[in-house]
């Protein structure tokens, strides 16, 4: 009885502040202060948060300084076993603790976490008809209750994109699908707000000049700059992505400079990506 | 007051069954089929249990794969920047997850943890007057809250030997020491039984003859044993850790064989150091 009650207060409260799902870039990663002053950032936020983070360079440095050859097929990276141990130790070990440990010197209750731990995101090695992308996952399930556990606790969870296949097998996953898998779970019971941080100001009008950010996008606009050639290749998939999150619950997606992040959450920075 | 009852709740059951502190050695770590003969093993404990490990000689290779050089001084080694950095990548990156995705296939629910996850463990730099031993972590305080509402979700936490400081630091430190901590913080509401796996049967009478394990051991008996030179050198830290871990609440202390957990929970493999 006394769980049923905790429960239902947990739920009541999980709508009273927005959770915000946060994707950063790999070249922020790379960048010790960008790094550190989006950590302060993210420690600042006084509501629910997850992190996802990529690896950045360090994955490809390594395989370099160990002489593994990165595989590519039609232009997209190869997981063989040896890419699997090598972004294994960099994503899981080395960047997600020392961006856990980092947070904690804020005062940020973070935990550093794979799809693995807790069972939170099953995944599937890649089918695919001719290409065999090697140890690639494509997500089946993100469980809500094992995340919400962990937000009800006051804890930060930073994920790295590695998941698996509950048959004992890591795989290597696309952070930024894993923010927009996580993002539209977690909006079963969450006011969430999904979060490009990477390297420019937003969905630009001119990719060469960051200045012309464009502050709101619905989808007869996008439609439009589609037409005109006005956005660029690859931030199509990114937007795509962002309405069928919104098609799935989720409250607002952004596309902002991960050292604006104070300014995105005010709603002062990046592009939202809205329904009308 | 949902939140009361649900925590005098769990309090309540907390006594009810053992909770099991279990180290592994890294020669376990190393190979393969005992590593998965353990962890069926310890997916099958019907109980509390957490899962200490080291990381074998992978960290190691890693480094001499890459031209560090590992740095000795007095027969000790030496955590600088660079060889934290492999560490970490190895024990909280690849044996960490690997070990949680093979539990996960067993239907154990794993999470994989450093002590910087959730504030678990804090340490710090270790201060010696003559050596420094770079980033080597001495514990501070475990957080036994964090790890208790860990085990209430019904988790099992595999804790890989990496610390922190609170300040942004990671710390290398000792797996044993880090199972000896945990057990001692969580007798506080546990039944706690720490457990050593290695890869004897015990603590031998011959170091030679496998089959000499001691049954059990006592104070009177030890001293017996340091006098007649019978116990060797290795295996006296152990011991007097195990003495210290049931003076500070550990109910049990059992030093056996890896591939033979499921005896020594059974009570039927290994050496119990009791009290009297």
């Amino acid at each position: 009885m006394g769980s049923t009650s905790r429960d239902q207060r947990d739920i009541k409260q999980r709508k009273m502040k927005p959770l915000y799902v946060i994707k950063i870039g790999g070249n922020i990663i790379d960048d010790e202060e960008k790094l550190s002053s989006f950590l302060r950032s993210v420690a600042s936020i006084d509501s629910y948060k997850i992190v996802v983070h990529g690896g950045g360079k360090l994955a490809t440095k390594l395989a370099d300084s160990l002489g593994i050859q990165q595989q590519m097929i039609d232009g997209r990276r190869i997981t063989d076993a040896e890419t699997l141990k090598i972004v294994t130790m960099v994503y899981a070990g080395y960047v997600n603790k020392n961006i856990v440990a980092q947070l904690q010197a804020l005062s940020c209750n973070a935990i550093g976490l794979t799809g693995a731990d807790n069972n939170l995101i099953e995944a599937h090695k890649r089918k695919h008809p001719s290409i065999d992308y090697g140890f690639v996952g494509d997500i089946d399930t993100v469980d809500e209750k094992g995340i919400s556990h962990f937000l009800d606790l006051g804890l930060t969870p930073i994920i790295a994109p590695i998941t698996h296949d509950k048959k004992g097998q890591l795989l290597n996953t696309n952070a930024d699908t894993i923010a927009q898998e996580i993002a539209k779970t977690m909006s079963k019971d969450f006011e969430v707000q999904l979060i490009y941080s990477f390297e420019k100001s937003g969905v630009l009008l001119d990719a060469e000049d960051d200045q012309t950010v464009i502050p709101t996008l619905n989808r007869h606009y996008y439609s439009e700059l589609k037409a005109d050639k006005k956005i660029f290749a690859g931030m199509i998939p990114k937007i795509d992505n962002a309405f069928a999150a919104l098609d799935s619950g989720v409250k607002k997606v952004i596309i902002g400079k991960a050292e604006n992040l104070d300014k995105i959450i005010a709603g002062e920075s990046g592009t939202a990506i809205i329904h009308e």
